[in-house]
């Protein structure tokens, strides 16, 4: 019985191959983030209003302007080929589908171009700025992939900022996972050979000179970090330990998000990934101040289950959830989700 | 060995059909709720007195002006013949005779009229509002219910206004609980179909004018709704989570009391219910402020193992073991028990 | 390998009939304040100083102007028979010859004559008050307790102020213990039949005017409780939940050490009993103001796996425990133990 | 797979014999302390701050002046040659070559001037200050190892000052752990019985006139004792527990840290060890003021495993892992590792 995102990803497991689950399960380290991520939420309380008419709850919002049907979003996740053939186009064909948006990946497993033309709602472009082996400061492919999105028809450039090295799965190195046969990043020719840039400030004021489309940091999770990005003109912030598989030992994302919250002080929008399994979960995050949540690894679980229609369920399931959560909250609107609807522990 | 209200949670859980146990003992999505009715006992200390006079401990109070012989009243619960043949009409009998007070339940398998005519003691109406599918605005079903109570003699209608959709228990789903043929909602009309209201603080003023009978809300777990209830004119609050059934992660009913209790301020008498299984807890929520506590789940399990009998015995245990706490506390009357007899975590 | 109390424990249980283990090592209710007293040692930390010349480290002092060779007494406990066949007797036995001071319990299987002839060091007489069947007010048998001591050579009187009634260990009833044939409450006629006194503090101003041995009131957990326990002049306090015995869910001793401690003021001794197993454990409760402590089940278990030279051998393990933490706290006396020695959690 | 310390904690356990594995493994009393150790890091956070260069990171630092490429050095531990044929030699080896700093430990099972010999790196000598059975005051041959250490080349004195007498180790005992045939404390003669000493404030001031090599104090843990050790003019403290092999109940060594390195208030260097498993573990100390951690056990594990190959391996992991966790919180120097980088809990 498929009926949470729990009974998807123990699902999901039972499907795939053991070195694709590793690689998609394994957070960095000892996984203290990666349980934290879950555990943060169990303390959480949410004081529900009643007698509060909840007949309809309107679930609708905009993102950078772009309307939604829920504050429910799907992150940037690499390697959707591994879960099921149709990979990030079956994702982006479910994601409009369900109402929402997708951000697809600099390490997908279909080209950006194929995914925007699979796209049947508004999708974002995550951009992890490479650098030639030779050159630290040669930033032309990551402009080329900008342009790329935006010739593609991407509405925002979520820059990975967490991410100058790449964290060390080591339950992902136990199962000796290797990208399969046949199975490639996409966006890349086959001929470069690149490694993560150690991004600046600097670079997030190159990217502003580079392109009009909103640029959102992904991987924020400080009140000093959070105030630069203000003063560097940025247009969103997601709140996110990279599912717990960059640093181990930072704080879960819902921690991590009040201070975030109240240092951006409402000059740009601030969003969350990270452990969001539950409606009451996106409840919680969008009473501490997030304009949405992202999920990554539950549309990877739809997608290994189901393809697309998998994916679509998974969203279904989510919204129905954040929908129940709300009108047992006394929530008629997002614009009614505030910070006295919860309980910090 | 039946000693304890644990005893006979397990001795009815061996005993019942698992489809209907599932449908009794589950909660709302992860349970979290439900658990935390438990623990969050478990971190409340009690302050016991020493050398006062116990030879005697005097359980007698009054709920609404009604004399009941302990301070341990019959939560409404659903669907009492799932757990025993004659169903409400052996609580209500039960009940009487353990000098006690029962809450009926709309969703009862006996209709209200019979089990008043069983009951051998005080009695309440537990007051679902529904409204049939084709108008949101009909409360004459519900007007006929509360006119059915005053007639039957019930004392009091308490409304449940954390519902107004039902919470989704998902091991009841899984179990795939169906009511048996030959069971009913017995106090609807067989053609009726209703869904719950979503009820606002407009209908309690509407059910204030209609009756005369003290209206007791239950289901408040925030400070500013019992602000709102004492303003209605309500006579009392029931600080209650549903049993974990309704909202996930909302306050264990024991962690909100004190909020409430200090809203109130002794303008309505104020009760808990939510996971009491021992005298200890009994005592824990009276020194919170509570005027009584009812208790749902462990009815059931009386009558599922012995009927009226059964009840009986799970009401006599309780009131047995909060005796014994008072007195091991130093608390000869339940005037004496306050705030001083409990240390929070 | 019997090399700390922990092995004790084991080897008794395994040699002693379960009824009788049931008996001795049960709590009452939940046996959450059972748990509470070990697990609240766990949360506490020593801070030891370093550089302090602990070549020798003096653990003599006094309770009640009584010259012992450590802070570590004997806690009353009943029907030592149980576990040996020389009961008490081998207990007083034992006390004295490790230097230290015995506690016996009304509720012996060996009279209070038979325990001082066997005694080799002080001790102390436990009180619990009794009245027969048809008189609550009657306290001549009490009174013949009281002289009987008196005359046999007790250096104090410890009376119970916690036990009104008696807790329910269900443990114990499951296990449906009854005391074995031959073995009897030794300090009552064998027509006797009394029940516990509901004790006041006119009863407390009773036993101060009938003797004038030192008056100790065991079962203390407030600062209330204590400051009455002072102005009614009794010369010390045992800070007691029973071994978790009488009200579940009260706090573990070593939690309401420090408010008996301040609220007293110096101006009685205090001492402590509850879930002592380790050096370290005597320690924080002498850092936290306690003169001594006392053991009760380790001493049965001792008794249980080797009679008199068991328990000689518990009171040296934790004695040579206690020694050692001591030496490497950097506190070479006991006068030296103070409040900045540990950290509460 | 060996790609943590884990790895080679369970390879270790896994070769040895099982009695020189409780030696090495167990912690004093009921393990409080050796446990915490470990639990107290998975409750602090790390604050990474993102959007700096972190292209390179610098881990070169001094200690006591003398340059390490990283502030991991080794703890002294004794018998190395339970491990290793090749003992401490095979650790001194590794040390240099690894970039590091070995310290030795009087308790060594090769001799200080063999390790001097085999060390390709800086080295400190650990002092236990012994005296012969019959002289509690006689420091003659203490002083005779500082003057072999100080004509050896060693380059401070590591005065351990938790160790009046030795702590407990039930693990050990049980396991019946004896010395194996032909192991021998290499530093003392074969005729000489000694006993720890009760070192004073005294022993340092004689110690300080002593030598002028650096005097580094290993075993403080308050504040009160830090600002001591200052105003007796020592170099260096090592903020320890001695592994959780002294005292029970006494701080997790990361806990203690803050204290004491307030109290120091930068009048002389503060390092740590206890614990350190991650270079996650290693950035807290950093940043809670450390100026360097010291590793004792992980060590061992690599030497049982491959001798000073496995050191050495042991090493680079963890200097690995500190860079990554440098790079991905945002430090590319030392310098930058504030306390605002962490999060007590």
């Amino acid at each position: 019985m498929l009926i949470n995102l729990h009974d998807y990803e123990a699902a999901a497991e039972a499907r795939m191959e053991p070195g694709a689950w590793a690689y998609y399960s394994s957070g960095v380290g000892d996984e203290v983030t990666l349980r934290a991520n879950r555990e943060a939420f169990a303390r959480i309380r949410i004081r529900p209003r009643m007698l509060v008419d909840v007949s309809t709850c309107d679930l609708h919002t905009t993102v950078q302007g772009i309307p939604v049907t829920m504050p429910i979003l799907i992150a940037p996740t690499a390697a959707h080929c591994l879960a099921h053939p149709e990979g990030e186009c079956a994702t982006a064909l479910a994601a409009g589908e369900a109402g929402t948006l997708m951000t697809a990946s600099t390490s997908a497993t279909r080209s950006l171009e194929e995914i925007a033309t699979a796209a049947t709602g508004p999708f974002w472009y995550q951009l992890y700025v490479d650098h030639p082996l030779e050159d630290l400061t040669d930033r032309s492919f990551s402009e080329s992939l900008v342009r790329r999105a935006e010739a593609a028809g991407y509405r925002a450039i979520v820059v990975t900022v967490d991410a100058p090295r790449f964290g060390v799965k080591e339950r992902e190195e136990r199962a000796q996972f290797e990208m399969p046969e046949g199975l490639s990043m996409a966006n890349y020719p086959g001929d470069l050979e690149t490694e993560p840039a150690s991004l600046t400030w600097n670079d997030i004021a190159w990217l502003r000179s580079l392109t009009s489309l909103p640029i959102i940091l992904k991987g924020i999770l400080t009140a000093e970090d959070a105030v630069l990005a203000v003063e560097h003109g940025v247009d969103g912030i997601i709140v996110s330990n990279h599912g717990g598989r960059q640093l181990d030992c930072v704080p879960a994302s819902i921690e991590a998000l009040p201070e975030v919250v109240a240092a951006v002080n409402g000059r740009c929008e601030v969003y969350m990934d990270g452990g969001i399994r539950r409606g009451t979960d996106v409840l919680m995050a969008l009473a501490l101040g997030a304009r949405a949540v992202l999920i990554g690894r539950p549309v990877l679980w739809g997608l290994a289950v189901d393809g697309a229609d998998g994916v679509r369920r998974v969203l279904h399931l989510l919204r129905d959830e954040l929908e129940q959560a709300m009108a047992l909250s006394g929530c008629s609107t997002l614009a009614s989700v505030g910070a006295a609807l919860v309980k910090l522990p």
